[in-house]
């Protein structure tokens, strides 16, 4: 003990205060766009079993656009059907009632799975890890101490706030005090069972059932403090909270969790199930006639999650809370086997249980001074078997990240992170009412009759099951309207009451977006219909090109660009966009890449073997002095040679002639619709939150250098006259050799 | 210096020479397996730039075979479109002539791709690490030491073979000297260029217009030997030279390649392009009126590969030797020039280059008493253009890899081995044989007219690139008739003419197959269409059911379990299987898994949602003591939620009503096809040359306690009835709990 010195990284652009899904997604955003951070987490290193592991369609898509979906895809468990049983009406006997697909067909590139957390955890740590050194977060870019690496046993004992730097860009108003746990402190103790002579672990210790820990391990903290952890501080500029139900930042800031629980307990088994249910590989829903339910999530190595209603609860006092010796894997199996008979079930290897009591509880508020954030489990609990909680945790981080890092660069105002509250509480207030009905249809007894008003009918729940689907995949969000989602309304009545419009001067609204796309909704994630690449044909998912890595885009469906009347209005579109004064320059500081903030992409409908990136004015294809072209930017709707026709415009109910314009979120959500030409819209919504960089006070990323693309069309001609030239600055020092080269010499 | 230690791991199994993209496939083949293995390889550890780096389809679906294909797909760039590219006919100036697919749509679920052979290095040194440490190659399994590492800088430089050990299954006929190089003596020297001030990598030295300098570095070896590099000596049952075109192996076996030379001269230039020319992310043949051809082949990371022939050519005396010191990237690109004039190419970066004379040569024997085999490079040399060596060099050690293996285990007889010559060095001839034409239509100037005759006509080029597509694809292979391979015919008609008939009355021929599954051909790998697992309803392609492990496989297609006559014949089907002499029991030493040797797969036609595995004989879903039923062996050709309708039935040509069965190679290729409880036929086959386990000398694996699946049904019901008793022996020390726990305690 003692060897753990204070780090001297003490000023931060952004600190993470727990590294579960929700805060490794915010470091992941950090890592992704080069921001200084920090990430702690009051646990060791040890990654348990068993926890929270569905992942929704939507979750899969984000993971794809950091270029890790297909870990998840390949590792883990994929669920096609779900089977309902229950008692059959004439015999009273157990038996599959219907099926219904897991994930709807057709709204995503993805269906849902399981997988462990743990693994999405590897996920998120080895892609910080190469992002973060990559772009240089915490040191030199391409240096390893550049690297984000998630603290351990490391836990925040005070926070100061000092409002008066609040609303100051470059201030560092958050003050907090590290203390570094020895490795018995940070990890938690187990109740003890085994199996096979193995310790086998249980969630009991992070279940609601259990009382919060957390000032129990500052204290002894404390105690040892002399001779054990060291503390420091930390100052920064934003901090998240996702330190789970317990949270510690959220008690900092004094905001709460407003809802109830009810009486139902639940006990959860990762099992090898022995048994003959015919449906065990497949997701069930199983009501017993009077025994209670049982949810079959069959998972990755054999492995099948069994969420078992226990029937016989010993209710503690007032608080409610369980008296969990009473609960083992003996009795939760031995639920399991009155509820699924006549078939049996058993198990020779458990990997992993726990027991909760249901509740649904939202946080009052999610931000302060949009400084310091609340996300995941800190602000929303519920019952984790509609296989909700980790994923609205991560898209909770999913929706913060990008917008504090672009505040965080001086590209974008502060005001836009009013967002966030406004955007996420909405939706935890929806996943609580979500699951509350859903718990209770699921925790109730089949109905004996039409009769029978106490019990639930099946028809009923199926029909929750059917409609919870949607909900359940994440793709049925819509952002309600904002500064940066524009379209008529409020945060009032589309948001959580969060005023978030913004300037009503600048305000910009897709009235015809309807006309124009009429199958796209503002405020949804961007659906994903495949498309070709111009230059060489291969098709891509759109998604596939909308990574996140924190650039907003302007989609131009340019229609059909070999019509004149088109094509002029392109090449018109072109010129605004490439002219000194366009959004595409003023919103990019000097020095930067052409599509390091915004990213122009273009998807035409005209016959893709009678046009070339040539058609396209070069702002659709810009130039670069050391690779040329860029033939990554302008694609067609067409006919593939192996992966048929994506048919976009028409998925997405754009006129193939007409075309339109739309803008992207770094998050894939859909900001503006409008006519393909309308560059006056468009630079207006940027204008609206979007930092002009011409102007910006501080800007120090000026580079006198800076190529401006507008110049490159000559220096490109002149580069292609004198070949030997500007082949003579890179290889000068091997001879022109004997062959005659065309062209002038020199640049 | 002297710090190199000869290892104690003196007697292998297999011994691989050279650890390029052969040997690597060797090795990868034996860690999969288990399989004792060293692998050397004369060149230090660097990677070097460029070299082949074309992926046919077929290469792809045997990368996922090893579940790599994935890294290969991600990363690569995807060539989709060929375009050819002539002067054109009435003006004489370039133009695009036509367009063809890359890859001949529905031959494969992959299509060819380009990318960098050290990410193929990198794939492969990955899984060989990750399956030899799994599977307890040269250690105990799990054990870090039982990785088979590439040794770099390791030169073999004597070889001897005890004849009289030849056909001894448990001898080590093979003695090598091994002489471990330092640093300096392991890196080739390279010519000297540079760009930007940084070395260029050129592979002059690895092209044959170089002169072989194995026996350069043995000499200077010699001269530091006592101060420098330790001598080792290993014996080996197996030995694969996967050493490249000047193979050290080949030449102490003294085998010859035979073939010729041409007076072509191409130069390759790695670049990022700075063009106008609109096809520059295709890949193209250009033809130019009179100044030669360029081939474009669009790389990963903006790179282009260019093939560039070069006219001005100085040919050494008779020899053919080239004076390399005149081809520069200079001269390279200035020809470039001249063939793709009006268009401008050039470039700033240049990342690799090279030249080369076209040549096609093959080896005249590829194995030495089925002891010492050669593969890739060393058995067959041609032009790089067809995208072809790297290829069937990698699938020359994918057809050997699993025959040594199963040899090794005892498993096989060492007969079969003969196939590897009969069935590769065949493939080696039609490749030279494709590549002799193919080059000399692409090296040639384009007619001038339809008169004029030393031209090359562009129609007849156009017609030789599409067939060749076909060659180039890798799923053209037909293996001829052997005692693996049931099908009339005989390795004089259909190999290279090696006897690989194996016992007469033994011999199996698939003489209905042309009926019963009237779109596969014995002889050809298994094409791939989606089926769906009857137990989740997930669809897979049924080539990811056909992992590389080193297992036969017997696919039955069941046709309409549903239909009472045809479930019948499936009950007698599975009473034979599961009979106590079944080949699945004699062909599978006692103790090992049921399914290690010979894999039961079976694929019904009746509707998924009317069926279950319980409709399946056990044999089909075997028991496992721990895991229960197997979940993952049946499937169904059905409708899926969201991936279609495979419609495997109808695209295999199977009747399904009747269904067929269909033995399958551990490398995917169809040996056999026949009625669908055909057991007699099949049990032939295998007796032609799998070794009967229950009668096998020396056989030491019989494991006491090992328990045959025949029981388990009993065992299982047991189990059930004792719910209490089961879990008492995992749990033991947990108590019952306070649920009534149902059935007879104990087992």
């Amino acid at each position: 003990m003692g060897s753990v010195q204070p780090l001297d990284n003490s000023n931060v652009d952004v600190l993470i205060v727990g590294a579960g899904p929700a805060g490794l997604m915010m470091a992941n955003w950090m890592s992704r766009c080069g921001v200084k951070t920090r990430i702690v987490d009051k646990r060791g290193t040890k990654i348990f079993n068993g926890q929270a592991d569905g992942l929704q369609c939507r979750t899969l898509e984000i993971f794809d656009s950091f270029s890790f979906g297909h870990r998840a895809w390949i590792e883990s468990n994929h669920m096609l059907e779900i089977c309902l049983w229950n008692p059959d009406p004439e015999t009273g006997v157990l038996a599959r009632g219907d099926r219904i697909p897991d994930t709807i067909p057709g709204i995503s590139r993805f269906q849902q799975v399981v997988l462990h957390q743990g693994r999405i955890e590897r996920f998120f740590l080895d892609a910080i890890k190469e992002n973060s050194v990559r772009t240089g977060c915490n040191g030199p870019a391409g240096d390893p101490s550049a690297e984000i690496k998630v603290e351990h046993g490391v836990l925040p004992t005070t926070f100061k706030f000092d409002e008066s730097l609040a609303e100051d860009d470059e201030a560092y108003p958050i003050t907090v005090e590290l203390r570094h746990l020895t490795e018995e402190e940070a990890t938690p103790p187990q109740k003890a069972t085994s199996a096979n002579g193995q310790g086998i672990q249980d969630g009991i210790f992070r279940s609601n059932l259990s009382v919060d820990d957390t000032m129990d391990m500052i204290r002894l903290s404390n105690t040892l403090a002399d001779k054990a952890g060291s503390i420091e501080t930390v100052k920064a500029k934003y901090m998240l909270g996702a330190d789970g139900a317990h949270s510690w930042v959220r008690q900092q800031l004094g905001f709460k969790l407003e809802g109830d629980s009810t009486d139902y307990i639940w006990g959860v088994l990762d099992v090898i199930p022995i048994t003959d249910f015919p449906d065990i590989r497949m997701r069930c829903a199983i009501h017993s006639e009077s025994s209670g339910s049982v949810m079959v999530i069959p998972r990755e190595n054999k492995l099948v999650r069994l969420y078992i209603q226990l029937t016989t609860t010993n209710v503690e006092g007032g608080g409610k809370k369980f008296d969990r010796s009473t609960i083992t894997p003996e009795t939760i199996i031995a639920s399991a086997q009155r509820i699924m008979r006549p078939y049996k079930i058993d198990y020779h290897y458990l990997d992993w249980w726990t027991a909760y009591q249901i509740g649904q509880r939202v946080g009052n508020s999610f931000s302060w001074h949009e400084r310091v954030f609340l996300a995941g489990d800190a602000v929303h609990t519920h019952s984790p078997k509609a296989g909700q909680g980790m994923n609205v945790s991560m898209q909770d981080a999913y929706n913060l990240g990008w917008k504090v890092a672009n505040v965080v660069k001086g590209l974008t105002k502060r005001s836009m992170l009013k967002t966030y509250q406004s955007e996420r509480r909405k939706i935890a207030q929806d996943l609580i009412d979500f699951d509350h009905r859903f718990s209770r249809l699921f925790s109730g007894r089949p109905a004996k009759s039409v009769i029978d008003e106490a019990g639930i009918d099946m028809k009923t729940f199926k029909d929750a099951f059917e409609k919870g689907n949607m909900f359940a995949s994440g793709i049925a969000v819509d952002y309600g309207a904002s500064m940066i989602v524009a379209k008529s309304g409020s945060g009032k009545d589309q948001g959580d009451g969060t005023e978030v419009l913004g300037d009503e001067n600048l305000r910009v609204i897709s009235d015809s977006a309807e006309k124009l796309a009429n199958k796209l909704e503002v405020g949804k994630r961007m659906p994903s219909f495949k498309i070709l690449n111009q230059a060489d044909a291969r098709p891509w998912h759109l998604q596939e090109l909308l990574k996140s890595n924190g650039t907003w885009r302007v989609v131009v469906f340019a229609g059909n660009v070999r019509d004149p009347s088109q094509k002029k209005r392109l090449d018109t579109l072109g010129e605004k966009l490439e002219a000194a004064d366009s959004f595409l320059k003023w919103c990019t500081p000097a020095g930067q890449k052409y599509d390091s903030v915004i990213e122009l992409l273009s998807c035409h409908s005209a016959p893709r073997q009678e046009t070339t990136i040539f058609d396209f004015p070069e702002v659709f294809r810009p130039w670069d002095d050391n690779d040329g072209w860029d033939y990554w930017k302008v694609h067609v709707d067409d006919q593939s040679y192996h992966e048929g026709h994506g048919q976009a415009y028409q998925n997405y109910g754009i006129d193939p002639q007409r075309g339109c314009s739309i803008i992207l979120r770094p998050d894939q959500y859909i900001s503006w619709i409008g006519e393909m030409d309308d560059y006056e819209s468009m630079d207006r919504f940027f204008k609206g939150f979007m930092i002009d960089q011409r102007t910006r006070q501080g800007a120090k990323e000026v580079v006198a250098n800076s190529k401006k693309p507008g110049n490159s069309k000559d220096m490109y001609a002149g580069t292609l006259a004198g070949t030997n030239g500007l082949r003579t600055t890179i290889n000068g020092d091997t001879k022109a050799g004997d062959a005659a080269v065309e062209g002038t010499a020199g640049m």
